[in-house]
């Protein structure tokens, strides 16, 4: 932690804040300039509050140095993590794609969904049966019951499901599910988070649509901390400026993150664009960045009335797609993960 | 709502949209030019599927027209809203200012806050118990037992009590709160915002940093549709690139809402901009703009080590901050929030 | 400056390092930790390229501490500017109001509306000659022509007249123009703002859409240190998520830039805003928030054909708007500028 | 062209307005609700003044629905434009990396650089003579001699040279550059635009760093309308709130411009990320989305006194970066521009 003092800083406000962070186990240096002085912080800066360290008077600005986490720091665990979804390892050289409809709609729709994802390629299922939907007015999902359909999906294919937890007090409901979501606008839910620390259960950490990341790995922090290591991030697309698209992918957050943490990232192609037809360069530019995984969205069927001709075209997208993806895998020296049955 | 059709669409499939949209009474008239064709909709198009509509073949492009939100929309209730808050009444010529300190320490703390604030003319007590927190490893609040030391805080002053809800699970202990404060973490955390509609509370919904003032109505509107119509919204700032200030105060939200919706807006300038000097300056601007109050944070004393000549200073500093505010308010000819014990 | 090195950094390019450091008078102290080293650089720090200093394999990140700005620092130069403009005093207590069309479209029309605002209070009158416009096929202003129409326009009215320069080759032209704006998308046009800093003339230096308060103040820095020191700053809404108003007015920045700078700073609610029913109240938040004019659109003529009832109203509601404006001005303890002729 | 009245729009007014647009020969059809009514304009809407519209009494928002750029838009030119560089031939199916130092500093350096990157793979040699600095403070480039040391250096490899213009007036210099660079802070300088619209060289016209896509293209708008088709377009990353890397690459662009204009796009990597590791994994997911090319900073050596150990990494990892760009762009069926000399 680097602290900037006021010019003119009072002495023995000085003295007392020196003391005081001598008390916490800080080692403190001064570089004295003319119009600046700096104190240099060292040890474990991450019980010091920043904000009542800024709301000193004596103090211009604080800027932390270290990483404040931990549990998810490379530098404190240099190999890749690999997490364990239901026989399927994450990370390290395998690559997946979860693939399913955005909702759960019915006991056909999922299964024959998840029989054509898997005969495309995909190793997991995703599927919501909660759903944050932005109006109260809107489908809010078929909650507990598409749990048991997305069930069903996997007994018909072996395909390990995914799908979104939106509060705590479902956890119970959610003892069967593979791998768990926590959503973009859950990201720091963390009472949610807090709970899932304590299960032993994969987590597929989504990045809130404007957070940070540092945030994103500060809310793994909060699964890790509670005794939970089993963490997959995701990246999906940020919110800027820009309304080409509905979000911005961060690709960088791919390397970045990489670097950084130990953990597996994955990327929504889907959700960063909002249209089809973006998806296919924006998995292609994933994996060459890195990624250990896609979740790819399959288009809900639009209403039957509307279907002729359009209906069989996403299924067949989809398939195509997953040439290119399974293409390009090969070529990064990956392998893609399969499900037999 | 207006549907852009791609260049040459396939007749059949439009005949069918067309029908479909009939058939959810939804009245539709195309305008059909060289590269392009407008279909214009009118109805209920709330309960229509934007997302769906846009991923049929023929569509290039959808766009809402009409508000999505009813219950918190002006043209649907012209008068402003009063929320009455354990008898203080909230909008239209009142003006309150809920202060108090970022988190609750301990009794002597909060009493003695709540007792200064109160002396400078702040009209609600707000203190954190549940701590919504980027780092695991930072203090969380004191949850429970702070909810009872705001209670004993109440009982000294009279003022009412506002304080943050993080978890939909936690509303029993909140029975005895006057105002629930949805933090801006927790704006689309819809589960809570469901449950919260179901009681009776005023409700304060504070702005998400990243979320836009269409999605805070929308929120807005989960409590309302549940049936609790005691709404007050709240401006907190929004992330943006700048960083010499930690957040953006969007000053031109208040006027936007004023506008667009019915229910009373307040301003937090001390989230807003991180810093205690510009509290001042953006609460006569909050005032100028058309708040109907402002939520202030009295600085966290610092450690007793640290506090020689730097404690006294805040409350002071708070008292100084009232002068202003109390002369602005009654110039724009709104009456200050009393508390009389 | 700050430098935090990399875990193990080589012991000889530190010395390397640190040695160079001393050869540019630039003192080092360094805090070792377990984890992190940091370097506490003082002196004068602007002549270092932090990009270098970033490069080195030894560096892990480089944070500047010390303000890069100097001329246009209150630091350095305590009291506030008063710019003078054709004799009327910017800054200091003194508060002016820019009124005018977007495009000067003839000479009835400039003549007739400069008219009109002086008789509403402004004190000087703004229009645009040259345009910069997003698409070439819109109009690009009357260019030389428009200028002369301003001239007239002063001529009848004593305003003195403020309009956009968007080269440095049109200098000659702007010659007898009293305040010279460099619009929001010419900000870091350095070239011009060289050329600006050659001239004696008052510069009206608009906010970047996307760029911080710090690059603000490093542009007026370029017309500053170049040797006129005559530079008005205009905060006019920054590019953010939000779309609900064209841009973001960040009235933060009024306090903000007044505590850092000594310059004055307007605000122009037309371009934050976008619509004309936002102009007033962001007009009162700027001025509570402590600017020293604003610069205000009195929208144009719409054709003919369109004008019947509509055509009126715009010109009277800024009047009506003029009203609050010097209310406000007059509570808050500063003076309208006012224009004798 | 979407035109939304407000409710109980005056029938007067709309009629002038709907004859009016008569008049302009545009086609307008109203689609009457109870609470909205829509007007669809068809025709060359690119004529009407979209603020005029929207300031008009009897209407709420007016929303563009055609492109505004034309010859740019893939919709009037479905096939890919090839843009040739000094023989080089940028688009369809070739690859071409343009690398080089950030400035331009002595005649060896320049030189050394050139050669070091043909032979790893370049085909393109950049290098900033004209500076655009934040800083008036910090070095501004050799100018015009810079201009002369790159012409020398293409003597010496063969390359073509690519480097930034800051102003019109310096376009008599650039005669002999084989490609103009237009900055990032300049993308809307028109005057600049303009005046490179009136010559046939190739144009690389980089992103603003918060400006929109489409903004991009209308900005290629102005230097094709004025008779230049010859222009490329160069992602370089946007502003967002994420500060872990300097910009936010925006690599939905890539496909998104692709399908929407027949212009080839490159992708900075250097000045997307600020740092040099995150170069290589930025230039594979640019590959692969599609684009056509990559700027690519080669590091400026740093003073001699810091070299030790340091120095020659760069040009080394510029060759390792090469040979995986070399890869994947065989992988993805191009080919790599080549120079022979």
């Amino acid at each position: 932690m680097v602290v900037i003092l006021k010019q003119n800083a009072d002495k023995k406000q000085l003295d007392n804040l020196v003391n005081w962070l001598g008390s916490q186990e800080i080692k403190v240096q001064a570089t004295v300039g003319v119009h600046t002085t700096i104190l240099g912080l060292v040890g474990d800066t991450s019980k010091i509050d920043i904000d009542m360290i800024q709301s000193l008077p004596i103090v211009e600005t604080v800027k932390r140095i270290q990483e404040p986490y931990k549990n998810s720091n490379r530098k404190f665990h240099p190999l890749d993590s690999i997490i364990d979804v239901r026989g399927q390892k994450v990370g390290e050289g395998m690559f997946h794609v979860m693939a399913g409809p955005c909702s759960i709609e019915g006991e056909d729709q999922i299964i024959n969904i998840a029989k054509a994802v898997k005969s495309s390629g995909a190793s997991m299922l995703r599927g919501g049966a909660f759903k944050p939907r932005t109006s109260p007015y809107a489908f809010q999902g078929l909650r507990g019951e598409g749990l048991e359909l997305m069930k069903k999906a996997r007994e018909a294919t072996g395909l390990p499901i995914v799908t979104e937890i939106m509060s705590a007090s479902h956890l119970e409901l959610f003892e069967d599910v593979d791998l768990i979501q926590v959503g973009a606008r859950d990201m720091q839910n963390f009472e949610l988070l807090k709970e899932l620390g304590h299960c032993k259960k994969p987590i597929l950490l989504k990045r809130g649509l404007a957070n940070t990341i540092e945030e994103l790995l500060m809310s793994a922090e909060y699964i890790m901390a509670g005794g939970n290591p089993n963490v997959i991030l995701c990246e999906r697309g940020i919110r800027t400026f820009e309304t080409a698209t509905r979000n911005t992918l961060d690709i960088s957050a791919i390397p970045y993150l990489k670097e950084k943490s130990h953990l597996p990232i994955i990327v929504d192609p889907s959700h960063a664009s909002g249209v089809s037809w973006l998806v296919n360069p924006l998995a292609m530019a994933a994996i060459a960045a890195g990624a250990d995984g896609l979740m790819i969205e399959v288009h809900n069927n639009p209403p039957k009335a509307l279907s002729d001709g359009a209906q069989s075209l996403t299924p067949a997208q989809f398939d195509e797609t997953m040439k290119s993806i399974k293409g390009l895998v090969a070529y990064m020296g990956k392998s893609m993960g399969k499900v037999e049955q």
